[in-house]
């Protein structure tokens, strides 16, 4: 036992944010801050001081944010990161020698006691502060140590002593040598806005021609961007742009056998055409998706590619590299399966065979490829079906390089596993919130998904509908369906994303009765879409876009708070901005047929309003206007006006004019 | 990344029991079954097994316990802790090949596909597993291989390739080469059984003589040890037996001047006589001393010493071993303090001074004296006041020599210091049992204690009263209070202690209102009880106490659930034995004068029974039996006669006489 730890009293515990206990980062993006707690005490009355120790990983020194107390030993400290990449932070914490020692001699002094020997003991700590202090602090504490020290009044000598400047200057100055450090350095993984809040919009780019039954190229795209924008989407989704394989594809609606000229899956990737790093030629060519990317930038979004690491049969890596892929007892590449399901259009890699190395280096190049085009989203395809530290190493050889490089997972699998991939690096993740029917479990899925260590990696991104998923409740509850799964996936989660044009055209036949695969769907025909039919909901997307971009309170989920209800079809909640000066409280019917009315039991402190405070809530979607005043108010919705309210609340006295953010 | 790694695809997160992620032991008895907790998976869709790996420290061996799948990709697997001491363990997991494989073909052959190249990949895993199998089973495994691969029948084939005994048989000798094992081994510290179920006694041997006004000997108090064994107490709990100070000596009632003749407070240690290692002459030798840990042993109970370390003025330390002490700026010692209050008959020792090397291994040997005359208990005097690293330091020191001490931290401070003070090693806790003074927050105190990671380091120890807290309820609630509050203490936690004879005789006198202090208070002058009282709580507590050994449910604290009930006086909770075998209800009123009513409703499951079962709940302390069935039940209570039910639950056509504890 070195005299040293003898000394280091103080006990660092409890510390938050962490995930795993520091095992895996904690995500933030730019401009956020990062309020860390901790339990931080020692034995014995002596009062302790600390701070939040914090870097970028790339630079060795570090800042110090002071610990501030909650009570109970509890302690908080917050700071900035300004930067994308790896933060880092720790916590210092150490016995307050000087603030114990003045906290005692008020005590004495209330009760009357004599303090001079006190005084004496109490030079002794300014002198040792003074020793470790510099410049005028130094001067400012010997001066004190003479004053305690000296033949002035004891009256006057206690009020030195006591003084909350000296507490400061002194407390500057610490005894840090017998100081306990926190036993890990936590990881911050800083992103780009746009990792924490963004609007995805996903669509076939071969059913994107201005004439039906003709393929779309890359240019008919081009035209349809300016559509995208004015929903108000800032990420652009594509399928794979790739060739696509012809043995084994499939036909129109999943048929396993294919008529002539029928064109596939884009899923099912490779053909003589190319591969990975090839796009289709009847989209057009490598420099016609360079004016994608740029087409897509200069209206302010992005595109996001799909990265699906698999081969159709055809695909030129399944004659140049057979040591990619598993092998049958024949001799034949093992095609995908889940017993009994057959793929054979499609072949896995073999992700940990003998070819591993130079498998995992020629998909790193296929990412450069795309990244080196000016892509910095992708959407991957099933990633749970490849191993976890293939991911792990790929996204980190990417974001080395690129740091603003986003990674959204599809994994629709168990909770684990989407959760893990979620840790090793993945910015965003598909999840449940589709399969949420009622108001009880969607308020506890968000309740998992914002109360819980979750929060700190698993970033949801919500989708009412994809290719592959038309669920029930769209095709049985239609328009009122649709506009409230829109309004939940866009304001329960800063990141959603629709598949369109069939969402706004609200397209809901199923290949069969409890399917959830569409009829005719895109994924294996062209499909040519009247965007401009009287019923599209291409308004009510847009407004609740510019709801979103305009109410700071929609860009984050950790303020996340549910209200209760009288009416269980109703789901209550609100959103705070970080400052708490934007505030949106929703209301949602889950009935898509009937008028439901009920109470709202408002949480009022979530709100940010006093009790007695009366407000306004100020619906964003239809710009009424309502005068509410305590917890309980009265709501009716009715799913053939609006099945939901966006109340943007406002106490009574402010106006949203104030808010900077408000107007065009 | 070596390949290795890569194929290292297992997954194990989320491990319970676990301290700080692994930083502290986690604690158990003897004969306990640890049940450890994880989610294991990994990518795709294979099985994966895996096995807890546990092993005394000692040794080098690991053995296995396989984990079982509780679904959601969690598993369970459990081990006996067969002796006292460290034990560690971890947990490892891979991918279960062959079980995927059969799983996978029981879906091909359900489905009528052709399995005949299915059957060739089988026999290669099987193969591999002959490899690594011995003896029988390997040549089990190669006839299975040479079957698979045979001109048999495919269904004979296929029959033999998907029995339930191939899947044990290859699943025993698994490809581990690539297994992940948990990153941390986490310290089991297993004690023994008095550890986690003990009744405590605490007297004051001065107060035992049967002469009123005569200083009791160690001989009076091995007279009263029969009488304490009778109550049913396991551990007679002694404050200080040293030599006391004369020097600012306190006086009847904490009186700061002493009359010549008093005896003061025990906890000033240390005069002329000696110290630490010495007894009071009063009370006779340390032969006689001897005796009383004999006398007590034979009637099945130990004693259980006061460690305080702190010296009254006059202690031989101080004169020997200023550097044990720290110095006021005149030179002399300085006195216990907390501002503005003065103890100026207490020195603290100075555990991080210039002497403190030597000051520590004094204080080890000061717990090794009386360890060495047979003492395995020690009640720990404020250890809160003391550091943290001078705590961990010597518990390790003495259990490395006598596993079997156990160690009570009178720690009333801070909730996250006195954790602390169970994580670094105190077998035992003081709680804020007694400041718990409603049902609710007595439920809401047990729920911290049972249901948070506390339950797996923090053992309670709940006492109605001790010599320095007569708490209010009892001063104004008498005789039901004691009852209610004893119950309460001897089934909520499995170990408590009274203060004695002060509570059977339900001594309830205060100084002063509002004070906790009893009047005339033992601390600092004889008493002289009348044990034969007829109304002592005598009878009543040897019968809580004959319940408490009985009955299994009550030896522990994990199993401990709450119901509701109407009424908000009452408390009602339950606890089951780990084996279900045993059942305790108990239903406690919190108002010691008026009687009550009310339905309980109680959670059956909790219970171990059915919903439609009838019951019969025995009423121990009355031995009253109730016919009751379904949840709500009601229930009366008379303070006048008694303010708890504490019933024995037996699912009708089931008898107590069933089962093997019961009867004398």
């Amino acid at each position: 036992m070195k005299a040293k730890d003898v000394r280091r009293r103080v006990v660092i515990s409890g510390v938050v944010p962490q995930v795993d206990g520091g095992r895996y980062p904690v995500k933030r993006t730019l401009g956020d801050r990062v309020t860390v707690y901790a339990d931080v005490f020692c034995d014995g009355h002596d009062l302790v001081a600390g701070e939040v120790l914090y870097r970028r990983r790339s630079t060795k020194k570090w800042s110090a944010a002071p610990l501030e107390p909650l009570g109970n030993d509890h302690y908080r400290a917050s700071f900035f990161v300004s930067d994308t990449g790896h933060w880092l932070f720790t916590i210092r914490g150490w016995v307050d020698r000087f603030g114990s020692w003045q906290r005692d001699l008020q005590a004495r002094v209330s009760a009357g006691q004599d303090v001079g020997m006190d005084l004496e003991v109490g030079a002794g700590i300014i002198a040792a502060a003074a020793k470790r202090a510099r410049g005028g602090d130094a001067k400012a504490l010997r001066e004190t140590v003479a004053l305690l020290l000296s033949d002035e009044s004891r009256e006057k000598r206690t009020e030195a002593a006591l003084a909350d400047d000296l507490r400061k200057l002194a407390g500057a100055w610490p005894d840090r040598s017998t100081a306990t450090r926190h036993d890990r350095e936590v990881i911050v993984d800083v992103e780009r806005d746009r990792a924490g809040f963004s609007a995805w919009y996903e669509l076939f780019p071969r059913s994107t021609a201005t004439e039906e039954g003709v393929h779309g190229t890359f240019d008919d795209l081009i035209a349809r961007l300016p559509y995208v924008a004015e929903l108000g989407f800032d990420v652009v989704y594509l399928p794979p742009v790739h060739p696509i394989g012809r043995i084994h594809r499939k036909g129109k609606n999943n048929n396993p056998t294919c008529a002539p000229g029928e064109i596939g899956s884009p899923w099912a990737i490779g053909a003589d055409e190319g591969g990975h790093q090839a796009v289709h030629p009847d989209l057009g060519t490598l420099d016609d998706f360079n004016r994608v990317v740029a087409a897509a930038r200069d209206l302010g979004m992005e595109i996001a590619l799909d990265m699906a690491f698999q081969c159709a049969p055809d695909h030129p890596y399944a004659r140049e590299h057979p040591e990619w892929f598993r092998h049958r007892p024949d001799g034949s590449i093992q095609y995908a399966e889940n017993p009994p399901k057959k793929y054979q259009d499609i072949y896995p890699f073999d992700f940990d065979g003998e070819g591993a190395e130079t498998l995992w280096k020629e998909l790193r190049s296929v990412v450069m490829f795309w990244v080196d085009r000016g892509v910095r989203i992708f959407r991957v395809d099933n990633p749970h079906t490849k191993p976890f530290c293939f991911w792990e190493w790929l996204i980190r050889e990417v974001r080395q390089v690129y740091p603003d490089t986003i990674f959204l997972a599809e994994a629709f699998t168990r909770p684990r596993v989407m959760e893990h991939l979620a840790k090793i690096g993945f910015t965003q993740s598909y999840t449940y919130f589709t399969w949420r029917e009622s108001a009880a479990e969607m308020r506890q899925y968000l309740t998992e998904l914002t109360r819980s260590e979750a929060v700190e990696f698993f970033r949801p991104n919500f989708w009412p509908n994809t290719p592959d998923i038309l669920p029930g409740h769209l095709q049985d509850g239609g328009r009122p369906a649709f506009i409230a799964r829109l309004v939940m996936a866009a304001t329960l989660s800063s990141c959603y994303g629709i598949y369109g044009p069939a969402f706004e055209l609200m397209e809901r036949v199923a290949v069969a009765r409890g399917s959830e695969e569409y009829i005719d769907s895109e994924k294996y025909q062209l499909r040519h879409w009247d965007l401009d039919r009287a019923d599209s909901l291409k308004g009510i997307i847009a407004r609740v876009n510019r709801i979103r971009n305009r109410n700071p309170a929609l860009h984050g989920n950790r303020d996340l708070s549910f209200h209760e209800t009288t009416n269980d079809q109703f789901l209550v909640y609100s959103k705070r901005s970080p400052d708490g000066g934007n505030v949106i409280l929703v209301i949602v019917s889950f009935d898509p047929n009937y008028t439901h009315t009920g109470w709202v039991e408002l949480d009022l402190p979530a709100l940010g309003l006093h009790p007695e405070e009366s407000f306004t809530v100020h619906d964003l979607l239809t710009d009424d206007r309502y005068s509410w005043r305590g917890s309980r108010n009265f709501v009716e919705l009715n799913p053939d006006v609006l099945p939901a309210h966006v109340f943007e609340i406002h106490p009574d006295g402010r106006d949203e004019k104030d808010f900077e953010y408000y107007g065009d």
